[in-house]
């Protein structure tokens, strides 16, 4: 039996949680705290309840929100200069996956100097990080529980991914009231990362009983509750639930660890200007069918947790009945169906597939993989 | 919606993860540890194999292994001038509940001086502990996930609940190898102390979607594998599960606390010198059935996690026939039936139900009770 390791921050969930944060950093000691986040958090106010927060538990601070999409190595050596300018020593991430891995890279450059590309990889990271409370708005990433931060290399073009357990942040807020002002696309997009989440971390190759249950009930709760959540910004019920399903799927890839969707989309990511969520929705049920042979058990266990009735079905039957599940989802709600929809470049496809083979997230995908799989995976998607 | 909160220190699982406890002090900063454990596990060789990792990390050592069964103020005072004499930084607890929970007290005393019955109750420490390391060996108490000590006072003759985020450990190290050496009655007492704790979480107050996932796992796992695990010191799949389960069980109830069979079996506990887990698992069928009203849905979900086939039935025919499972299962693996059998005298019993009725567990308990009502389980059950 091998050794499992397990982490995870510790967690504040429910609606208002955010007036929480302030009083969070309190008690982990900070006096002067540095806000990462991006100009569509500031634009949906709630930068402005973070910093009344803030001011209410008398604290000093700083905000910085120069963060964009698959966030670059320029914005995190930028936000480290002024979090040392302005004498921090917390930091607070509210907004999406991009504004979080921006406050754990910030966090790790104030700690231990040098360029972020330093710390690519697995355990780089040698001294302790500043207090991190983080306060995820998009149910999507995870970020806020994992141990990962993903980097975009502008020069190299590809996104470095760091991986520490000083990244799992020291308090993570959840609110699902943060979700009632996303639009449809985004719901839509964050959603399906979350089910690639739950999937991927479910098949993986260090999945461990502790993870299993995580992303079981991460799954099952994105069947029941991404396509209302994508109907209605107000329905509550669904975005509680959705909170809670992007949680638990982040509290179980930041263990197992992810796959070739994680690794691919990386590569894509890492080059042209598209949502992680959008491209992770097109590669999944491609990845699915080729992962399937790996573990048809685990295979025909998503399908139950999809609430697919799987009695008298063969494991393969059922893990092909969980692919089309996914395919349907994504046509339900709108999501992008082919890469080639969102001005991806065929002619990358070779460069690509070698970007994700060296990714680290593929490194737990349960079904080996060559240069030339990913590559046939690539233009199924296309 | 309430605000939920959830915090677990994080995890080493796994067969010889025990050697990891001297490199795991070393990572927490630790340089001189005191090791606080019990004569039984000095005996089974563990405490062995902890002082041998120790000596491995290069780190200096001091044992300590005065605990006795339900522990005793005076082992915590005792312990905590030990710690201060020979100039500690951090502590290990290796062994069942009582040799974690002392550890945990000693911690509190060192950091924050004075008298450990100062901080009975919720939230009373106010200065950081040091480093935590916390060894189980009896698939039971889950101790080392917990954010509670239970100590108790000599003097008053009862059990004391001492709750804090800060008694959460900072590593616990789970190794299901050390159950191989625990005899039968202790491993069906310690088991029916997990069953104890999911299903008490699962139904409590102040349970979660969070605290849920674990609960369930837990009771489906003891109703697996805890008949195994008694009927064979060395089957490694049962003690394996059985580890998990405890472990499951632990995260759920220190996030969702507990009930009624708690706050009576540690009023029982306070005054005899009997197994916690023996008087848990007379109490726990009977304090079932009177719980049963108050969430007859969630009874019939703990029916079907223990495997029974609950279709066609209502919640409550559902939920009853959960109870006698427990009932069989007890039998089963050869447990107590009745209190009478453990020499408790029944005089005590108004005394009892009073130190009951002012427990910290029983402000969870899902149905109002009052001390005729703990009274009248505690004749049932006698």
């Amino acid at each position: 039996m091998m050794i499992h390791k397990f982490v995870m921050p510790e967690v504040i969930f429910g609606n208002h949680s955010i007036h929480q944060v302030g009083e969070s950093c309190l008690r982990l000691g900070a006096t002067n705290v540095f806000i990462v986040s991006d100009p569509g958090v500031m634009e949906a106010g709630w930068l402005e309840v973070v910093i009344k927060s803030c001011k209410q538990a008398g604290l000093k601070y700083s905000t910085f929100y120069d963060v964009t999409v698959n966030p670059k190595d320029k914005e995190v050596e930028n936000g480290a200069a002024m979090y040392i300018d302005n004498e921090c020593d917390a930091i607070i991430g509210i907004g999406g996956g991009s504004s979080i891995d921006v406050a754990k890279a910030i966090a790790i450059l104030v700690a231990n100097g040098g360029h972020i590309h330093d710390y690519e990889g697995v355990d780089k990271i040698q001294k302790p990080l500043p207090p991190q409370v983080m306060v995820p708005t998009t149910a999507g990433s995870g970020s806020e529980v994992s141990q990962f931060s993903i980097i975009l290399d502008t020069k190299g073009q590809k996104k470095m991914t760091i991986v520490s357990k000083s990244l799992v942040p020291d308090i993570a807020i959840v609110d699902p009231e943060t979700l009632t002002t996303k639009n449809a696309h985004l719901t839509a997009s964050t959603g399906l990362d979350v089910l690639s989440h739950g999937i991927e971390a479910y098949v993986s190759l260090a999945s461990t009983p502790l993870t299993d249950v995580q992303a079981k009930n991460a799954i099952t709760l994105v069947a029941q509750y991404l396509r209302p959540s994508v109907a209605s910004k107000l329905n509550m019920e669904a975005k509680t639930n959705m909170a809670m399903a992007s949680l638990q799927a982040g509290l179980s890839f930041s263990n197992a660890i992810l796959g070739a969707v994680h690794a691919m989309s990386h590569a894509i990511g890492g080059r042209f200007p598209v949502h992680h969520g959008d491209v992770n929705s097109v590669l999944l049920p491609h990845v699915m069918e080729y992962n399937l042979i790996a573990n048809p058990k685990k295979f025909a266990d998503i399908a139950s947790f999809l609430g697919i009735d799987t009695r008298g079905l063969t494991y393969m039957e059922a893990g092909k009945k969980a692919i089309d599940y996914v395919k349907e989802l994504a046509i339900d709600i709108g999501a992008p169906q082919k890469l080639s929809e969102m001005g991806i470049e065929k002619e990358t496809i070779q460069e690509m597939s070698q970007i994700a083979l060296n990714d680290a997230c593929m490194i737990t995908n349960p079904r080996d993989i060559t240069i030339e799989d990913i590559e046939e995976l690539f233009r199924k998607a296309w």
